[in-house]
């Protein structure tokens, strides 16, 4: 049976690691609002909204603050000591005041407190006071830098889920693939794929499967725009293109396991490629092998990054680049650190990134793989694994 | 034709508008940086990622600056005098650098400058400085309230993309009620109602349509985990039940147009319903009829909740209660304001509401029905128009 979610001695060392690490500089307790953080330090997956949701790590508890209509479902799924509900947002009192009930009764009132913001953020209409306005006599310390840091580098339990992922955002792009016709519109390749992906999936992995985050379930794959000219937009949004021949489409694919993700983007082609978009997307390949193999530990990400843009100068294709080489993947659509020239962090065993230098022509077509890549000791695992090359993703027609 | 789309007219008045609101305190310009509000005044819908977009109106021109990749794209659906890039996000140079350029050579170093918020949240791992930081001789001032006024308040442009949306959400609930049978599973007939709604969706809007938001786009319908006995989480996330007789099921659906959406939310029977599953139903369907009758312009927001828990109170459910009468909706999932007993702001005409005061019975099961409004001068029409009733909602088995 593969792995499906991680086991509750992940959360208990993420929860000692980030005590120890905040602790040596006086932190005596942690408040987490950010939903991914939350979830992180906490197993409870839910959905955002106005109404916060923090959890406060101290010494030796873990107590998880939810607005009511959370708490069944917070008491059922949450690794929490205590689960604590306030009514309503905005409520007749408001959601920060049952905070403060709950930090003050914890004797932290004149604490240290590292928090990941200093309040909740202004989502969905939210207003409402910072953690230091709540507490004046303590001293609240931003720490999203310790926990992005833990963030960062993946356990193998963590690496299971993202292999995980990647199996069923494989089939996704294998019926993607397969569903490519002249006259059929993006949208509805997307969807069927999704679905016959997902099926597959949930048949595969039973009731144990939890995609636990919202909005980003099941198997995926689609264009979002990216088909004929647009693909060269980078970031298109989906127009419900219809495909045609000639066209050159730049996909995406995935799957949510236990909250954690992975990307697999292809160029495809339909029918035989111009001799034109045979060269770029050899280019675009020649870009990517050279970043998947200078990933290694111990190097900064900007090293990977100035490989790819020394490429791109090499050949003059400086006007068609548009962005990184990639960024880091676990739980959220983007991640930090990313393979740039500005990025001087340095690449450690356990990191996951995409790969994914693209070459892009205005008016004519874009160029991008993206590939799911863990560091290794000795280089990188390809958590991703559809094919590469242009003879595998022209689309005969 | 349906309208697909808001004229430029109307991204003109709002730009009229929030100039001459926050003009009357002094504001000279203006800096946007959330997603919601760079579409909503430039007319441009983005994902949004850790690479900051800001849109800056200033008198008499609307700059529009985002990184290298979306740079064609936003020339070619921005509503924006100029658009300016700036290479990547971290880069060699701060992309803040890029904003401050902007905003020094508008000749705003010492103008007050109103901002959504002071600087770019820390979203996937960004990190910068605030806008108070670049421009140390500006006065910055947070104008988020005046935006979110604004937004609260929907024109008949507006009004008429929501109703859109209501139309195929309301057909994607009619193929989630139509595929609900024993057994399948629930992922399943949301899936395929979405897709099969979606598709009939696109070849009725034809190319005109857009649904310029990611991630919530077409039509879609489903149950999000509320099934069974989970229907009583009213937050579920979904588990992939399969469906069985006697579950109840609360239901959610909507689509996407032009970035406006719709909430309709239902609850259903699997087979004829037992004494108490009636019992409740009936008490729900009650209580937001009491919603619906009391919503109208002048009172506010609090009052309509406050008849609600009356309600609640005079029946002795409160133990049953778990959340507010509802919220604001247009384009995004939530929005203020609320209809909270905490919410002392008025109801206007052209406010749209979600009227979703829900009964939930743990172990047993939960009923919500959401229906959205408009507010009228009279007091609501009802832009969703499923079936309410508890036969209509019946699935024979």
């Amino acid at each position: 049976m593969p792995r499906l979610r991680l086991s509750d001695g992940e959360y208990a060392r993420r929860r000692g690691t980030i005590r120890e690490r905040v602790g040596e500089r006086g932190v005596e307790a942690v408040v987490l609002f950010g939903a991914n953080n939350v979830s992180y330090f906490g197993r409870f997956g839910f959905i955002a909204t106005e109404r916060p949701i923090a959890l406060v790590l101290s010494a030796d508890r873990a107590v998880l603050l939810v607005p009511r209509l959370e708490v069944e479902h917070a008491r059922e799924f949450a690794l929490a000591d205590e689960v604590v509900d306030y009514p309503e947002y905005p409520g007749e009192r408001h959601p920060m005041a049952y905070l403060k009930d709950v930090l003050s009764g914890a004797g932290l009132e004149r604490a240290t407190i590292g928090v990941d913001s200093d309040g909740y953020g202004r989502l969905y209409g939210y207003r409402g006071p910072k953690v230091s306005e709540l507490l004046p006599d303590a001293k609240v310390e931003i720490v999203l830098d310790d926990v992005e840091a833990m963030q960062m580098v993946n356990s193998e339990e963590e690496l299971e889920l993202i292999r995980e992922s990647a199996r069923w955002g494989n089939l996704a792009h294998v019926y993607l693939q397969e569903y490519c016709a002249v006259g059929v519109g993006e949208t509805e390749i997307s969807m069927r794929a999704s679905f016959e992906a997902s099926q597959a999936m949930l048949r595969t992995l039973g009731s144990e499967y939890r995609p636990l985050s919202w909005g980003r379930s099941n198997a995926s794959a689609g264009f979002r725009g990216q088909v004929g000219k647009d693909s060269a937009l980078p970031h298109a949004m989906t127009s419900n293109a219809r495909l045609k021949a000639g066209d050159v489409l730049v996909t995406g694919a995935g799957a949510s396991v236990w909250g954690y993700g992975s990307e697999l983007e292809r160029t495809m082609v339909m029918g035989e490629p111009s001799p034109e978009q045979a060269r770029f997307f050899g280019l675009m390949l020649e870009a990517q092998t050279i970043a998947l193999d200078a990933i290694k530990p111990g190097i900064p990400c900007s090293a990977v990054d100035h490989a790819v843009n020394d490429f791109f100068r090499e050949h003059r294709l400086e006007s068609h680049w548009r962005h990184h080489t990639g960024h880091a993947k676990s739980t959220l659509v983007h991640e930090a650190p990313f393979l740039d020239i500005g990025d001087q962090r340095t690449i450690e065993v356990g990191m996951v990134f995409t790969v994914e230098p693209g070459i892009y022509v205005p008016g004519f077509a874009g160029f991008r793989h993206s590939d799911t890549v863990a560091v290794t000791p000795e280089g990188i695992e390809m958590i991703t694994y559809y094919p590469r090359d242009l003879e595998s993703l022209t689309i005969a027609l």
